[in-house]
């Protein structure tokens, strides 16, 4: 395992020699910055490198691999597994400057994008010939597209769309020995041997380093309408999901809130949600014939499964508003209980959708447990469940308490056939449990790993490499838990 | 290069133990008969197994990998390239048997099938729920959905609703050392690390067995409807599919038809077709009041690009019958000239879509130049041209001008963007054109399959490990090629 001394005045003079004066740094300040994502580990890069190019990517990999320095790519940041923190040290490639949208064929239904390419900007550039990236991160004001690829990312409109992984028709990557490899095609579909590029899906830097994509455009939707359902249980609520799913109808978007979570958007947006134990905000899109007769038959679902109070709207602002509040939980959260934070710890995992009320129930039943408070929501239509855990992170007692659940709240989830992670990657916080689900694919990945980083200097140390507990290199002053991985 | 001695009594005595008695034949007839698949070349086994399950799989593939003994995976043999051709004799995996749906769960839109399990049988089990599984190969009847996976298998459809890779969730392989390999999930979406599931897709059997598949399900259109164009030239009828698509609009098949294969269709069906120079057939369907208003579209599109007439239906009998007119286009050509076959050699290409009208031309080009006549034909709002060339296979003067015809195909393909195989993979006739296609991929290709398969007994021989001409192992009489590889 490498772990880095500080890098030579050689070393970076070669660097520079790549990027040039203003394409690197290694100021305190800077370092200390790009320690950090949006997960709850923190560990400084020895250097900050901003490449403009995929040569330049190539020409950095070369001197890395010469001289055996881990690197991390980043696109913005907005992860929260630490999958961008560089745990042992090296180099963080920060891919923000390769931000342009390159070329976007609209004949061919494909857009080529440089990978820290906005996931907004992307959209806003498709918009005006009809078309879209429909992913919708819930970071998409800051998400790149680099980053997405390198965790397969989604969000609310998954369900309808698919997710990432689904819209990847190419891309170019640099290997650990910086060989620039040009995987897929430029067209929308192909037989040519391994889908290499999707095998870079989800591979978290570990593999090479994406620097340009072939992004498949879905068209855009006409209309849309939007039906919020208030529930007595989470459980009701899951079956509306369930009932919805197997009807069959195809949501735009299907997103559950559990009673916590609700509590926590209503205290801090001033009660933009009918105050129940659960609800669920379905959202149709399409033709505009098809929204209206999608929108009565996701009424009477949801009227049939027992629904306190259904309310349906086809106004914009309406439909913002309440995808505003869903998008809000997570940082609500934080203000509902005093000296305590939102930590991702469990905060991502992905059931089959009929295991939906099952989940809900034992999540909280693992919270009673552990005396954590765990708010569920998530992207419901595909299974996919967002617990987040209230905690003082300044508490050891309270961090322990909340790793058992989290543990016990994974196996609960493998066992109903699901996954740790639907959206948001393995990195560091996962780690642990990704290794007990995939048990039968380890062999695999290391050998595949190992092929395309013999000197494993691409994001080393997380995933299948990581050991041991998740509480080391906290971001939080918590002493117990600062230590190194 | 493992290339086989007949087996050995002992040896055999170990499969009968995995496989039992019925689970095998070294018969001479039935070594025969697998040593084709509905491509152009022929290579017997030493024996063919037939498995049952996943683990009889595995217990063959340790006997295999211990003797270092070549293992060609088979569904149906429809494949066009060579894939399931043992060119290095050993062991003819027959999936056949493997055939069951096992399990449809409507309310999480997936269902389990086995390798071996028929394409339509998996639709007509779907079909009572309301939901498909929409690729639609040529070979529908017969194609089973392993060899799809392994081929990333598609047909008319895939221009809406995406091709055999876009459906997989997860799925169960087995790797040379009889390692059983659970990839992906039983979720719509998962961030669980690598793609494997994927990177399996397209692998040719090279990479490990495939034995069961999580398929996602699509929802079944309420609505069809039909429109055929005919055109005065093969460049029109291009513009008119470029037209559709960068409207946009997606229809759920589009089908382009040059001269010479609505004549072979004509002669063979008694005309069916209208007499033109290049036709398009263009299907919609979804919801009703939609499938109205983009058949109206398709409609004026056509005209707007100087369509000589257009056809509108909705009968299902008028729909089923072009469908059928351009399906049979493969057989028909056969008809066309006495003494002649129509061959897969170059029959697959994929450009980008606004790339058609020059491909099409090209292709006509290139077949005049070497006095060949080649029918083009295919799925083209995804870009997915077939070429198939009529020859004489006896003639040795055929096949070396055919030779030069396909290599000049492909590099014009290549040249606009494209790549040498849309939907039936690469097998052995597209092998020297993939390796010059996928140039920068060729030492990542090469160190993945060593790395999973390090005694190189997974369909030695084909793809990144073909050398020389695609000339060798010909099933047809034709002395100067029938030489082994």
């Amino acid at each position: 395992m490498n772990t880095m001394k500080a890098l030579s005045e050689e070393t970076i003079k070669k660097i520079e020699k790549v990027v040039g004066k203003d394409g690197y740094s290694t100021r305190t300040a800077d370092r200390y910055a790009y320690g950090f994502d949006a997960s709850i580990f923190q560990s400084s890069p020895d250097i900050v490198i901003q490449p403009k190019s995929t040569e330049q990517v190539s020409g950095i990999m070369k001197i890395a691999n010469a001289e055996k320095i881990p690197v991390v790519a980043r696109g913005a940041g907005t992860g929260l597994c630490g999958s961008a923190v560089p745990i042992k040290g090296g180099i963080v490639l920060d891919m923000s400057r390769m931000d342009k949208v390159k070329e976007i064929s609209v004949g061919d239904t494909w857009c080529i994008v440089e990978a820290g390419c906005v996931y907004n900007d992307i959209n806003a550039a498709l918009s005006k010939y009809g078309f879209q990236f429909p992913c919708a991160p819930g970071s998409a004001e800051a998400a790149t597209i680099g980053g997405m690829v390198a965790l397969n990312a989604s969000g609310m409109k998954a369900v309808k769309y698919g997710a990432t992984r689904d819209f990847i028709l190419g891309l170019t990557f640099v290997k650990a020995d910086g060989e620039i490899v040009h995987a897929g095609t430029k067209t929308i579909k192909d037989s040519s041997g391994y889908q290499l590029a999707r095998l870079l899906v989800g591979s978290e830097g570990t593999l090479g380093i994406i620097t340009e994509i072939v992004l498949k455009m879905a068209t855009k939707p006409k209309a849309a309408a939007s039906v919020l359902a208030a529930f007595k249980s989470a459980e009701d609520a899951g079956k509306c999901v369930s009932a919805i799913v197997a009807k069959p109808l195809v949501p735009a978007a299907c997103e559950l809130m559990d009673r916590v979570s609700i509590e926590a958007v209503n205290i801090a947006l001033k009660n933009p949600l009918p105050d129940c134990q659960a609800l669920c905000i379905i959202e149709v899109d399409g033709e505009p014939e098809v929204v209206d007769r999608d929108l009565k038959t996701v009424e009477e679902i949801a009227t049939s499964v027992g629904a306190l109070t259904v309310t349906a709207t086809k106004d914009k602002a309406m439909i913002a508003k309440w995808a505003n509040a869903r998008s809000s939980v997570m940082v609500a959260l934080s203000s509902l209980k005093p000296g305590h934070s939102s930590v991702s710890l469990a905060d991502d995992m992905i059931v089959p959708v009929s295991k939906i009320p099952d989940a809900v129930v034992a999540y909280q039943r693992i919270a009673k447990k552990y005396n954590v408070v765990v708010a569920t929501y998530g992207h419901a239509a595909d299974g996919n469940l967002h617990t987040k855990m209230l905690l003082n992170p300044l508490s050891a007692d309270d961090w322990i308490r909340g790793e058992k659940a989290v543990n016990e709240i994974f196996d609960v989830t493998v066992a109903l056939g699901g996954s740790v992670t639907g959206e948001h990657g393995i990195g560091i916080s996962k780690a642990p449990d990704f290794q007990k689900e995939r048990a039968t694919a380890m062999t695999t990945i290391k050998a595949i790993k190992n092929a395309m980083d013999p000197n494993n200097i691409l994001n080393p140390g997380k995933m299948e490499q990581w050991e041991g507990s998740i509480l080391k290199n906290l971001r939080y002053p918590c002493p117990e838990f600062m230590t190194q991985s």
